[in-house]
């Protein structure tokens, strides 16, 4: 396993992968490896000549009072956790070196940035596709694999390499959950016994509304104070929102039909913890 | 010689030729090809095993109230040209698949695509990258050659190929002149025969201005008051700028010293002239 800091080198090394007519899976990560990291690292590994996993912590995704600072970096056990699983190269770089002084270039994708987890975390998407950006230019992927739990992520860079013409695939994996449900995410060190116990009403909200709506309930007003009671109720969670939207699109359902997407971000304590599913109503 | 319309297409070709290790030069126009677009043809043919033109007039870097639908598209004259060059492949995509609905992705490059041209023309300079960004992740060239007539376009180019990690090397090449002067534009074209006599005066005036610089002036407000007076004094042209600023960041200077770029548009009639010339100052 190699670890590469300079994007140059990398650079070099990909083409010369790329001369051998090598396949490349990518799987972009801001390290703190969990299972859902791990499951899209061995269908990289499994359908890929090589494995490449990137661990950048990239500040431009974070806003002036969020946890940048705090993020967890276990850069050893990450490295550990990589080699047991045979990642061929790990990209890691530096700030410095991603958003060197005098960097002015921005990606953005409209609307679909603004919805959801974007309004509150303005910027927090045009940071995310900036990187993105970079790193498919560095790596030059055949895929790219992105989790199901960052699903607007994965909406948004969907639509971002389809609208920049990238010659990269993205596979979307199912998001990997604990026992209870709560879905894996390296934000969860941040969560006390109990929250981390309470929690998993986010996930069981989730599907006792799908549950509602496979019954036949069709009002999506409805169904989001289904989710929230429950969340209320059961939780010391602070929501930060529930909604019923179309799973392409973004926008708000009114009536349920067609691919329907339920996601809510919730907060306890320091953690924000996101979640969604996504089904087809007839 | 090869007209490709569709980008899957091209990156499919490009993807072959990658695997023969060909390298290829790229060329982007809005058509209209002059000698100035000639000069970087042959550069591009000279250089790299493959030669490739675009040709598109992109919608996306034009006002509401500027030339788009009068921009000249003589496509079968523009293809005589790049056959009789040797172009190996043009490419030729329609506006509805390079902007198919629900295309949602900008690129930009903060405070350069403000200054200068960006004034008088804002969301400009935002299109042009979002456009070439599409355009090297399709045609992922070694170089791409771009002319110093559009300068603050090459420094822009540059930021974001820097920026974002593009696998491309860009070469900007001299402007080519008529004999009186005047930089050769496919907006010539909107000129009356006595307005492009006049435009004579646009890069007379920047040469008098450099040799005043080499002689000794150092203030910027005279340097520039010294063009702007010799153009409204020798033609009919509406100034809409003439700026003296630092050739890589385009920040205005007071005082000339460094890398230096003076700077002009000018309106006559319908055409809008631009026009420019660099050089070091000690």
């Amino acid at each position: 396993m190699r670890i590469i800091k300079s994007s140059q080198r990398l650079q070099r090394i990909v083409r010369q992968l790329r001369k051998k007519n090598k396949t490349i899976g990518f799987v972009p990560t801001m390290g703190a490896l969990h299972e859902g990291h791990l499951s899209l690292i061995r269908k990289a590994k499994k359908e890929n000549d090589i494995c490449l996993l990137s661990i950048f912590v990239n500040p431009l995704q974070f806003g002036p009072r969020e946890d940048f600072h705090h993020y967890p970096r276990p850069v050893r056990s990450d490295n550990l956790l990589a080699k047991k699983e045979k990642v061929d190269i790990i990209f890691h770089p530096s700030g410095k070196s991603m958003y060197p002084s005098g960097f002015l270039t921005t990606v953005e994708v409209a609307q679909l940035s603004d919805a959801l987890c974007g309004r509150s975390r303005p910027g927090h998407f045009r940071g995310v596709t900036t990187v993105v950006a970079k790193l498919l230019n560095i790596v030059g992927p055949n895929i790219m694999y992105l989790g199901q739990k960052d699903a607007q992520q994965a909406i948004i860079l969907k639509r971002m390499v389809a609208d920049l013409n990238f010659p990269t695939t993205i596979k979307i994996c199912p998001t990997v959950r604990e026992k209870g449900g709560l879905a894996l995410s390296s934000r969860n060190k941040y969560l006390t016994a109990r929250h981390r116990q309470q929690a998993a009403i986010l996930y069981r909200s989730l599907k006792e509304a799908k549950g509602k709506i496979k019954s036949g309930e069709r009002r999506a007003t409805a169904i989001i104070r289904h989710i929230r009671s429950r969340i209320e109720k059961m939780s010391a969670g602070r929501i930060d929102y529930v909604a019923c939207v179309d799973a392409r699109t973004l926008v708000p359902l009114q009536t349920i039909r067609g691919h329907v997407m339920l996601a809510l971000a919730v907060k306890f304590g320091e953690a924000r913890l996101i979640d969604n599913i996504i089904f087809k109503v007839s």
